[in-house]
């Protein structure tokens, strides 16, 4: 199996997955500071969504530094699979959580004008978290497209 | 290069690229036929893209009818590349449109509760719509797998 650039138990993978938590910390941290996010289901599932995210990067980025610290390689096919299938399903989540978010958001600053007609409208909360979400899903996307080219390449 | 079912140039991606064609121009039949949707950004957005998603599939149909027809191989690596980059994008902007056409759904459905206080407005149908963006998803995804493991299997 290749070593490439983001693969598991490599420096760039750890920050790789460092970055994703981060993201995914900060889009849940400013959505929960947002008054009253908990009335849109959106928003709801943004958490949750980024949420699983932060478990899911957070492991990976544990058996990074296990696997860094004790030079171990973690280039097999069985845990790449796992991988693979984990890193798919939290992108998509992630891509979906994001953009379900970002409907609601461009609906409530284009379509119907909440955030001019009403000022305790958290709306640019609602954008960074959005934006956070987003950066999360590019970072994700691109360790799962490094665990599929590895996976494929075996 | 192996040929695997959903390749490019055989019957089963053949069938691939046509459902994606009828589940997209579904969709936005749908869409257009519910009173008031261009009020809406998102739903604005889930009809550009899904006809960016007929036109693609309809192009890669056509080629997969003419390979048929005269019996060519389309497993090259230059044009598999190509079908991969044109598979991800328009799988990516096909899943953005859904969800986030489905979380202003469910907005009207759920949190606000339009769809059962405004009886005239097309709640209905912009599920449908939804749903059959969904699926469009769905099949586009399995032929991006399907190209991306053909083209790192090379």
């Amino acid at each position: 199996m290749k070593v490439v650039v983001g693969s598991p138990g490599t420096w760039s993978g750890l920050l790789l997955r460092t970055g994703q938590c981060v993201f995914a910390g900060a889009s849940i941290g400013v959505m929960v500071s947002a008054l009253g996010f908990s009335n849109y289901t959106a928003f709801c599932y943004l958490i949750a969504s980024m949420g699983l995210q932060v478990l899911w990067s957070l492991g990976l980025a544990c058996l990074d530094v296990y696997a860094l610290k004790i030079k171990r390689d973690l280039h097999n096919p069985v845990l790449v699979s796992l991988f693979v299938v984990g890193d798919w399903v939290t992108a998509t989540l992630s891509l979906a959580a994001a953009c379900s978010s970002a409907g609601v958001t461009v609906l409530f600053a284009r379509d119907v004008h909440f955030c001019r007609t009403i000022p305790q409208f958290s709306c640019g909360r609602f954008e960074i978290s959005v934006a956070f979400a987003f950066v999360t899903w590019l970072l994700i996307s691109l360790s799962s497209l490094v665990m599929f080219w590895l996976l494929a390449s075996v």
